[in-house]
């Protein structure tokens, strides 16, 4: 197995990046796929800062969001599920590497489709109520990124992010054990989607939305929520990146970004 | 029929209350019912400041989110759609009172329920297609007032959310022409409810949350959208109405609340 010393050779392919100031290092490819980055950091700033137990990065990539618990919360142990093998072999050279050695021993990886129906998925080593946590970040589908005139796309688009949801959060509902959380990062446009595949599993949901400036449409929502609760829908004063005329991250927004402080104040 | 004057003495059973800044008044049972207030005056302004043509308050009560509208757009005319006969009579009393002048002749008061099935709703007066804008404060049902410990109980309560929205918001599709729009003011709870209970008939959803601090959870949202369309839902910034340690509203929502600027800032 390579060292970091060689990976950071071979710069055409892939780059190892510093995330929560310096904490953990991210091995991802250069140039191709979903590069980690804003999303991935506050996904795993939606959970509390004393989280200890057993968490599922679900689609985990090159493993952002899942390390960035592992680095945050110390009592936490990280899966890393992701179904393409090349993200799967970056999350195992991030793994791998000196820098991440802290956090390494309580992570791994699983190579597994989370949309696997429930039999199968359980064969892949994800056992019924054997997480206390789940975190998603599930790919956007392109067509939803310019909105399409054609009402026939745009239909198939509402129905692919219905299935995504519905079948990513279905897969949450079985591994989360009762009073256990989940939380989603996704864009706006997949509120009614999500809110729908958190039913029946899911309560006490809390939405949480994320917008450039105060004055300017949420780019972004977080919503977590609670194996089995039966309490109600809140939603939460949203955060604001960027304060106005700025570019540069506000105070609140850089903490939650690098790990110092929960994206839900907990 | 009583005039003004009559009307303000019988203090036991109703009073008659300015809004606007004096603008408009309503008379309105003085102890039971749901007394109008800041609710209805923040869905009234969910409507542009330019709306021309014909608006359906959909259980309108004692009609003060319709003539909300009715004295802040001139050229809006208002149908006041009210089941419950003594709301319906106190409709028809605020209309009747020398300060609405301004405003009554451009109102009017449909006893009927807003979840008649078609023929029925049609036979009541309510055409397809025959309204610009609709908008809704539904009743709340009471035991999500207090979230109850009881699981049936809960259950119960959102399947009976689901079903008032999924009625109230199939009836606003049908009488609202395309490209028309509609607003919903209600409890964060009742998100997923509204979400769905718009679909298939309207999109371009834009969602607003009205957070009593910009530290406290929203206590309302509204949800406005464009019948037809295959535009994605949006987050709008929320608004916060109270200043830190202060119990007056923001300049921003006393504006809003008194009919001098909308609540989507058109």
């Amino acid at each position: 197995m390579s060292g970091p010393a060689q990976i950071r050779e071979d710069t055409d392919r892939f780059t190892v990046d510093a995330f929560h100031r310096g904490d953990f290092h991210l091995v991802q490819p250069a140039r191709r796929g979903h590069r980690a980055g804003t999303d991935a950091m506050m996904l795993a700033a939606s959970v509390p800062g004393d989280f200890r137990g057993r968490l599922a990065d679900l689609g985990a990539g090159a493993g952002a969001a899942g390390l960035a618990v592992a680095s945050r919360c110390p009592g936490a142990s990280v899966l890393l599920v992701e179904n393409a093998p090349e993200m799967a072999n970056f999350a195992r050279r991030s793994l791998s590497l000196a820098e991440n050695g802290r956090l390494a021993g309580r992570c791994s990886v699983l190579e597994a489709d989370v949309r696997l129906p429930e039999a199968a998925r359980r064969a892949a080593g994800l056992a019924d109520f054997s997480f206390d946590w789940a975190i998603m970040n599930p790919p956007f589908n392109s067509p939803g990124d310019r909105p399409s005139p054609d009402a026939l796309r745009r239909y198939a688009h509402v129905m692919d992010d219905h299935d995504v949801f519905q079948s990513w959060l279905r897969t949450a509902g079985w591994i989360v054990r009762p009073g256990g959380g989940v939380a989603v990062i996704a864009r706006p446009e997949s509120l009614q989607a999500i809110l729908s595949g958190m039913h029946p599993y899911f309560g006490a949901q809390e939405v949480k939305a994320l917008h450039p400036r105060t004055d300017r449409p949420a780019t972004r929502i977080v919503v977590r929520a609670i194996r089995g609760s039966n309490k109600a829908l809140s939603v939460l004063p949203p955060l604001f990146l960027h304060a106005q005329g700025s570019d540069r991250f506000t105070e609140e927004a850089d903490a939650i970004n690098n790990g110092r402080a929960s994206l839900f104040g907990d």
